[in-house]
């Protein structure tokens, strides 16, 4: 009998705020699973699909683990480590178009279950860029903030895409997050081309730079409160936000119930706010639920945890 | 007889590639001094100015020491710390419209050495805010990247403007600056013009999103190597290099030298480069002066050293 590996991989909170595209965060839960097995026959097998209502194709071309997977393969193949194929169960353990990273937990569990596998012969950079292979399956835009945390556990930023290179960053063990998850849609595709539509001055680009420095800054000093601060997004918040049916009266919530800050969980519809332990954490998450559903009559779900640091692991 | 102090004020480079108007770092050396004395006649009166070649104004209203000594003067008076009037000595000891934050150096010494005369009534964010009123009468804008460091010493970013929020980062004992001034003129005002006229597009935001995090996160870490390859700028450098004569000859030489960054300082004309030994710092700083001889025909001044922790303070 072929052995079986079973792979996690993280719920991921891209952007942080003034981040865009270079920031992300793990999250202790939800995640994606993914079991895979080395096959005879060439390529990739998606065997099953749970947890996603049919909404995913199964084909591996059009399936962002089967893609991230392929692509591993391939690598495997340029370094002599070759295996005709695998075949992929996915379980979708999280919500689809979240704002949570769903297709970037997907990619990561591909990508990392089928290099275990085959034994590793990728390392990190090229497993992260097997998963952003696919990412791009389902974005149309290579991006890495939801798969580089993904994978790698923590707090990522990606310093550059062209050349490659990620930054892990030092996370406050005491850093804890709530993210609300209401139950609407909001497409990434669409909210990623309402930003790429605008232009901005350096005045409006300025006071972004300020707080992503400073966020850095105040993950390496353990200055949560510095943190919350720099959770401020004059960019892309304000693009995003009215697709967020009670995003203001949300983020009022969060702040009003302690939050050291707060803004929109990738491109949405999902919220995340920072606190400094679990109590406030869960209050925090309590209050923006309500309020999703008195300002917005949304049902949502709460998840609220510490950072992830493990990244994708075996079960 | 009066009590005279005196205090020194260091050049800095703001910007330092990607951080426009959010980071600045205080030079080693030049620097300008001034002196001062408490006077009877109420406000500031500037007696001396040496080393301007007659190019600054003594009326207190349009020279940048006397307007922030006149800020001072005004905060202290609000907190019931009056004094009726200063007499300052302004002794210029580096070049205008340099890059080298002069503007700057004389706002930090002209705040710095009015609070020290009146028993520092202000606290550093005060001085700090003078020292802004100050560099706003040069450069019509207020910005904080060069009288930050300049007051404070060391390396700081500006979270936000409004409120006003500096963040002092980590500074690597072993990072080593070379900066060099060719004897030309660029009009800060015009520098700034051609960047407020640019509008940008996400795409071309995000590097500089990403590099200004890895630079905080280099600066923490200590990874010298990691903070050059973060000296990168997408928004502003691209529309001032125009301006700098020999501007890509001399960064390539940097290069060429084995400088791990570099890029234009504040608004230029002067080039800084990074390096992790005097040795380096020196060799590179003499390719890039000859860089600007053989392609442009310019003499220039070098500046080698490491990073000034002190900011402005007493001789």
């Amino acid at each position: 009998m072929k052995r079986r590996l079973r792979i996690f991989a993280p719920a991921t909170v891209a952007n942080l705020g003034p981040g865009f595209d270079v920031l992300g965060l793990a999250l202790a839960s939800p995640g994606d699973v993914v079991e895979a097995e080395l096959s005879d026959h060439p390529g990739v097998e998606i065997v099953e699909i749970t947890g996603d209502n049919g909404l995913l194709s199964r084909d591996p071309q059009r399936n962002v683990a089967g893609r991230s997977a392929l692509d591993v393969l391939r690598r495997a193949a340029a370094k002599g480590a070759a295996a005709a194929g695998v075949r992929l169960w996915l379980h979708k353990q999280m919500p689809l178009a979240s704002g949570l990273g769903s297709s970037g937990a997907s990619s990561a569990a591909g990508a990392v279950a089928t290099n275990e596998l085959l034994g590793r012969p990728l390392n990190q950079r090229d497993v992260l860029l097997s998963a952003m292979e696919g990412e791009n399956a389902a974005s149309g835009s290579p991006h890495a903030d939801n798969v580089a945390p993904s994978v790698m556990g923590g707090i990522v930023l990606v310093r550059s895409y062209t050349p490659f290179e990620v930054v892990p960053l030092p996370v406050p063990s005491n850093l804890h997050v709530s993210v609300v998850h209401p139950h609407c849609k909001v497409s990434t595709l669409e909210a990623r081309r309402l930003v790429k539509a605008r232009a901005y001055s350096i005045d409006e680009i300025v006071p972004n730079l300020g707080n992503v420095g400073a966020l850095v800054a105040a993950l390496a000093s353990g200055d949560l409160a510095l943190l919350g601060r720099s959770i401020q997004d004059g960019l892309v918040e304000p693009v995003r936000a009215p697709l967020i049916p009670g995003f203001a009266a949300v983020k009022q919530a969060a702040f009003d119930a302690g939050a050291l800050g707060c803004s929109i969980a990738g491109s949405g519809p999902s919220v995340f706010a920072f606190a400094s332990d679990d109590t406030a954490a869960q209050k925090i998450g309590q209050a923006m639920r309500s309020a999703f559903r008195s300002a917005a009559g949304l049902d949502s779900d709460l998840y609220v945890g510490t950072v992830n640091t493990e990244g994708a692991r075996p079960l």
